[in-house]
């Protein structure tokens, strides 16, 4: 389900014959790790893969919180395809350093170490500074070979939601919007309510799977009376309905009682912020475990967000329309006090629509 | 100079595997006749190759109005390169029908007649109803085999700026915006003027070398004082200086008369109009001969000219960054009376930005 974005993640570039073998290892731990995205907060997504000669022996990634972490999976892997002796003398890749304290699961180093594995590749450093490096000293310690930094940008990708929870007690925050291609989001009123392809509303459906929270406005809510749903049926499977948050001035009485958020079966996934500053409401989220929530609120609220720079990623959608209408993407204003600008830019065509991504540099 | 936009055109898909001989040789013709678009107005670009025995024996484009029409280039490289009886028993290819009646120069079907040409393959058909087929008329009394339709579709694209004029009486109108992700012209104060990159305002010049005229509003030219020129080295050689356009509702006295446009080199291509309906001024200038016009202004007119329908081609340009500002690439006010819907869209990046690229559908 993951594909558009383990494809941008996993390929630092197209040319495979320049990776490294450590590359290459890392690039099929990162096509693990991928698998985990969304499903995983508050931990983070991690793969990992156990090679030996040159052959692959096992792979895993972290499903679940509470549930082993990738190191625990790829051995079990392992174990499960060949005799248990297979992992001695054996190299595991793993995209972030191996956990080196015991929390719900054990540490991981000591599986490392109880198994015989002798050479341990990572991508990213804990972001966690009270742990970061931490598995280094445990396992040289013990004669264990450790490489760290490999393919480490793409690997600090993947960690950012949680990175950026651990680091600063807000989530990861991707305002994903549809416009037309003069930046507005609605139609003339005789044409309907979307703007943009089947094909684009598919991408946002798996930007939902990636994510803990949606953040919606009670206008949206009231104008539309969305599910905020994951239609995708693998993704639905596997992942837990992401938190629903409306924020409202008005209040909950506000909005009609008999809306899908108030009634479906994931009626209590729907949360309601009355009147909260935007930062708190995001530090809340943070505190239930959310790595990373979507906005997808309209062009006011969007706007609150983005000029108080509490958004980290873009996904924009332009349907190749122009509309000339009133309501815009970021809403209507003032210049902010200095520009945001993102790096890593990407576009793509998506059925007739354009989706141009990016990171804000800060 | 032309290579991005031949590109698009002279390639129907990236397998050329799959042409055949008649679309390869004519893809060449394309080449031969991008080389002419922006020079030859009030004519069409064209372009031709001679082979025989499946070798290219000659090529040629039409360079300029007056100069010979592209089949009668193609024939003197011909002769040029090989004895003049190379010709006998050939196959001309030709992106658009040959005219088969003499103008400032002679038919060019007299020309394919009298050195024995045997075989005449031709894209589009010549968009002036009045002359329609008559090519075909003409040589297949002579007992020449004719071929029409090949890449039929890229080859009317070429010519679009010229049938535009020829059969409404009104230029090919390209606009062209830079804008922020969030649809805005500006930054703030403190930013500077510029929202796209280098390559992009490269394109943009790129963009001039195609068009005869270039449209901005007096306020731009009051805050910008723009010079409107070539900076390319290589077109501004073979290319006359577009007429630079400005609409005022206050006239010419209302502009600084030390500006770029009223001293400079090009001041007589420098021309003024004051308070004329858009449509009227469109028609102005596809007296004077311009097939194309390029739209360079900001949001207010921009929107009148895409309100009033007179927009055919959309160039617009993302920047990487949400600025937030009041100025707006289209304008502000209600939605327009149905959406415009662009076809044929594409994005690509240029530098850091995206450029989207569509055709009005009408």
């Amino acid at each position: 389900m993951m594909s558009q974005f383990s494809q941008n993640i996993a390929k630092p570039n197209n040319n495979t014959e320049l990776f490294s073998d450590h590359e290459k290892w890392m690039a099929r731990a990162l096509e693990e790790a991928w698998k985990g995205v969304g499903l995983t907060s508050p931990n983070p997504a991690v793969g990992a893969v156990i090679v030996k000669n040159g052959e692959e022996l096992g792979a895993g990634y972290h499903r679940k919180a509470g549930l082993p972490h990738a190191e625990r999976e790829a051995i079990a892997d392992v174990v499960a395809r060949h005799r248990e002796d297979a992992l001695k003398g054996a190299t595991i890749y793993v995209t972030l350093e191996p956990c080196s304290t015991a929390g719900r699961t054990p540490a991981c180093t000591d599986g490392i170490l109880e198994n015989g594995i002798v050479r341990v590749v990572y991508g990213a450093v804990d972001p966690n500074p009270d742990h970061a490096g931490a598995a280094d000293t445990v396992l040289k310690a013990k004669g264990v070979e450790v490489h760290s930094g490999v393919l480490e940008k793409e690997c600090e990708r993947l960690l950012r939601p949680f990175a950026k929870r651990i680091t600063t007690g807000l989530p990861w925050v991707i305002a994903k919007t549809a416009m037309s291609l003069d930046g507005r989001i609605t139609r003339p009123p005789s044409e309907g309510q979307w703007l943009t392809s089947p094909e684009s509303r598919e991408i946002v459906h798996q930007l939902r799977a990636r994510v803990d929270a949606i953040i919606v406005g009670g206008k949206t809510v009231r104008r539309d009376n969305p599910r905020l749903t994951l239609r995708s049926e693998q993704s639905s499977a596997e992942k837990e309905q992401p938190w629903r948050v409306v924020l409202t001035y008005s209040g909950r009485e506000s909005l009609p009682q008999d809306f899908h958020l108030f009634t479906d079966e994931h009626k209590e996934r729907t949360l309601i912020y009355q009147d909260k500053p935007l930062d708190e409401v995001l530090r809340n989220l943070a505190e239930k475990g959310c790595n990373s929530v979507l906005l997808e609120c309209g062009g006011k609220l969007m706007r609150q967000f983005a000029e108080a720079e509490l958004i980290d990623e873009y996904q924009l959608f332009y349907a190749p329309i122009i509309t000339g209408g009133e309501d815009f993407g970021f809403g209507l204003g003032d210049h902010f006090k200095s520009s945001l600008k993102l790096k890593e830019v990407s576009s793509q065509s998506i059925g007739q629509d354009t989706l141009i991504q990016g990171v804000v540099e800060r």
